[in-house]
């Protein structure tokens, strides 16, 4: 159920309708948005009126929520959430945003080389993956904390905040203290213990979506962080498993415009691990930013033939340069800007 | 295997490989490029020498196609096809073109104003079914040769071709006499009779992925027609089937760059079948043509909860309109214009 | 609609039931179980009253058919269909039955070789295919009706009925001059002018699933037969197209049960397909039986490396006799019996 | 790479082996099977000759396995692995074991009563979930610790060992006090912390399939248990994602007889949530003792229409009793017989 409040409702309103709620048992989430306030209130709702709060002070209306997952609805929150980022760029706005990078960190002087490459041909977050899940033991699991502290280091060089995966409930505080957004893989879509983890920290989220993870489970799966007080989460669409091998996955963009119309949280598009093959990354870049996705997340290397893990579908730094500037025509055809850096940065 | 011929080959070299080849029992299909002429050779390749042709008058070199299409694949065959429907449009080329229309054909008046509707907005072809594939035998089946009639008087009145499904061979003839481009639903893309009895008529035809069908084997379906002698033949993606359940089907756009990269055939976007939503058809249209789709097919009903069939993907009037306004802006971006009738079309 | 007659209704309550449902539009189905009469109803049912039929003699009740096959529903017909093939062996009854020969018909010696090796081994149907149906125009397409011939004098020699395909509907009179079941491949499953044709012969029929046809849709798809009057209709489950690799298609015996439970048609489970290895048909031979198919259709080849088509699939005729020992057993724990051979048949 | 020991081959030889190995950097597994003993070598072995153990005494010969899961490969121990469940059951021999009981604890009561039924009806072992993973947040998430007390309570009084899920790392050591078998379910089979911590414990693990994981996967999976340390692993099949809705899930019987011949690890079907319908669950139980699985995983509940989880996928206490007479059949039929607690066992 969500109370909404009347556009000049007091805090002293706002705070007897929370006071009341959790009276009777529930946990409210408000919600503080551009053109309305919105208390959500989770819990055991039956045997809860919607009167009781229809006649509060500055209350304008109250709704029950159909979604099985709530404040991650549009319902709940009609305006778009747009997530700053250390406060270098916004994702969820009008900006379009590029994270590119590696898969892997596999050195100090890659990632930095790396980072000032795809800096300069315009993206504005840099990725890379420190803690690798790989499906056989016996693989590279990644540099862990050293791939981390490489990470920074190349973030002081350019400026750029950084996004990396956080493998394990264990591993959140320090993958914390290191990155300006956690990344959530497509394996743990569904580890719940991570994802409530992640709800507890200041951080903000990208949470993948699962190989075989239906849409409504991916907003599930969100509802998980958010409810656990984190709000800044965006849903990456990754690729799903079907039955075509002319792709790795099976790209799955249709999941843009259900995820925008369905939820407020900022919608992120990687076509690297989509397609998996990177003859195939420029024209689905292209139609993820025309469908409606808010940033790209693109894996990028010098010599993707040597990369230690996904090669396959990294770009070289020539095809990155040479996609932004096609990046940058169809965002503008679709109204929208790529984000830029501060002016102030250091580089 | 395929024979490439030296820029300046005459027709008398041509025609030696051509002879040559019968005599050791091979089929010829000769193909005339914009940058060169080849000579595809299909049969019974066991024991016959490249050697044989390249020693030729006239011969460039011979080429062992190693993809299971030969003919629909770029390897034979460079550039792009670009197919002229009717004297009055080309697909293929820098044209973007759109095909719209009601899923079925409900009546004269009916087809004849979706027609001057969606030829205002900027539709260049006509789209209708006359013929209907029903899961159920007791669904309405379609209005079959009055559904031909009354699209043929809505060209007349409008100027734009028309593309209607066949779907069995002994209609081949039949609806090959009033279309202008004959569909091959998903439903029969592997019914090779059919696909036989359209590779010898002389229409172009479109055909549609399989709900189920991979991209490799709707190249393969492509060649059974083009094997047959035509080669104007546009390739459909329409969504296939998978475990999501947000969308009707799972919208496979990976398939534009995929078969642009494999074949020299049109490739054409259907995101009204491919989502099954009318609210997603926007988002999808517009990154099919970021993609880089050729054309894109879009059922429009000026009244869609009454359509006879498919109304839930059916775009209105105005929806349409207001897409074709970004249509024209993100086919721009990627360097294409809109296609427009020719001057002299009645109206 | 079904319309149920009481157990004692005379031919002549029958006959104006059928009569009252003409005049009002309907086309009529006489179903005679073995508890009790039904006249299937099918058309316009908007505006039929059931008081109309609920009040004539001999009428027991009317019922409305929720699902949307309605003749092939367990509702219209709660009693198993049993079919005769040829008056050799029943299938659909407590005898299990086990169809067995060469994916392709290659030779005259090939199929007769076959027929007797699979005969002794305990099978009682003959299968072979004549017409292929290939992915590739270039593959080997079957030796047509020279293959039929050789089936015929398979049959001849061991007395084995023949099961084949047909692919066409120009092909149906003549292969069902020779086959004794018609069989239809599951890339025609929704070929529905190819359905109303074999509707219309008196040759039972196996219609197999679609590689990628939803249990619900091969129930529709038996409709689009039964309701063009030929009730002798077999369903196949013969694997389904999933991401997995492991195994060719997945064998999904899961539409055993569902089958049996949902309509009164025959199952029949084909391992060899379903798998696409031979090494695993055996145990999924087995647990076909055990999960209640009333028949097993089996690729067998006295060398299967050289087999035109399939061969990784084929069991030798070895590793058949082998598996009839088992199947015997299976069968036996779930109260069935292998079919066996009138004794008066030629050999 | 594996080093396999001659048959009479001593101690000291076999230690020999291992110093040797750790001298060259390698991790070493002894795996003492009945017909030999095997000194599996994982780590980086480029530049290990297989010359260096090949002349060693005691050795017989070293083979490099294919397989990306080396420890769980049928190829390093041909013999089947058979699991002592506490003493009181096995899996993985001839006997059939069958694991019954609720989804979830739901209270005291509740588990003995079923415990003490489904043993009645010839379980071995008791099922029931305390953690639970839900998709939504706001649903019921088991009864925690309180359910694993329930649990041990049902088994002192039935003698059933029990099996029970662990969600997360940090459970492990608690739940491994409590249960018999740890079960790792679907949603974290590629939870590598989780893997890694189970195979560090003593208690035998089941393994789930993920709902799209493919068997290769779930091999590997294993092998990141068994590498740690712990060869006490089943795996278990329960059913995929595909685009078939009739069932709930797709259940891939056809992984039953794939695990069997790539690894020497015991198979466990779960027809419940493999099928996900309780008619359903009969049929599929005895289809998978005839493909060859070696335990059923069940879900009964006294009452399922009032089970706070998966109700109508649970057989009810006669459903259950009734179908555990028809499975006795179905194992003898492959040469089984359903496991029996100890004579001494207290009731």
């Amino acid at each position: 159920m969500i109370v909404i409040m009347k556009p000049g409702a007091t805090a002293a309103e706002i705070g007897a309708v929370i006071r009341k709620a959790e009276q009777l048992g529930l946990k409210t989430h408000p919600i503080y948005g551009e053109s309305r306030t919105v208390v959500a209130l989770v819990g055991d709702l039956t045997g809860i009126n919607r009167e009781t709060f229809d006649v509060m002070a500055g209350v304008l209306q109250t709704l029950r929520i159909q979604e099985p997952y709530k404040l991650a609805s549009r319902s709940t929150r009609p305006d778009n959430t747009v997530i700053d980022i250390s406060g270098v760029v916004k994702v969820g706005g009008t900006d379009l945003v590029v994270m590119a990078g590696p898969c892997s960190v596999e050195s100090r002087s890659q990632i930095i080389e790396i980072a000032q490459a795809v800096k300069e041909a315009g993206a504005t977050i840099l990725r890379g993956g420190a803690f690798k899940p790989r499906t056989s033991p016996y693989d590279f699991q990644g540099l862990g904390l050293k791939g981390l502290e490489y990470m920074a280091e190349a973030r002081e060089v350019t400026g750029l905040p950084i996004i990396t995966e956080v493998m394990r409930e264990e591993q959140v505080q320090m993958v914390a203290e290191y990155a300006d957004i956690l990344q959530i893989g497509a394996r743990n879509m569904q580890n719940y213990g991570l994802l409530q983890a992640v709800g507890k920290v200041k951080r903000p989220v990208m949470l993948k979506r699962g190989i075989s993870g239906m849409i409504k489970e991916l907003l599930m799966c969100a509802e998980y962080i958010v409810s656990n007080g984190n709000y800044n989460v965006m849903l990456c669409e990754r690729g799903i498993r079907t039955y075509e091998t002319a792709t790795r996955n099976t790209f799955d963009l249709n999941a843009v415009p259900v995820l925008k119309q369905s939820s407020h949280l900022p919608v992120v598009a990687d076509p690297s691990h989509g397609t998996g093959l990177r003859e195939l990354v420029p024209a689905m870049s292209k139609a993820a930013i025309a469908a409606g996705a808010d940033a790209l997340i693109l894996e990028v290397h010098p010599d993707p033939d040597k990369a230690v893990s996904d090669g396959r579908q990294s770009l070289t730094l020539e095809e990155f340069s040479s996609l932004m500037v096609d990046v940058r025509r169809i965002a503008a055809a679709v109204d929208r800007t790529l984000a830029t850096l501060p002016a102030a940065q250091p580089a």
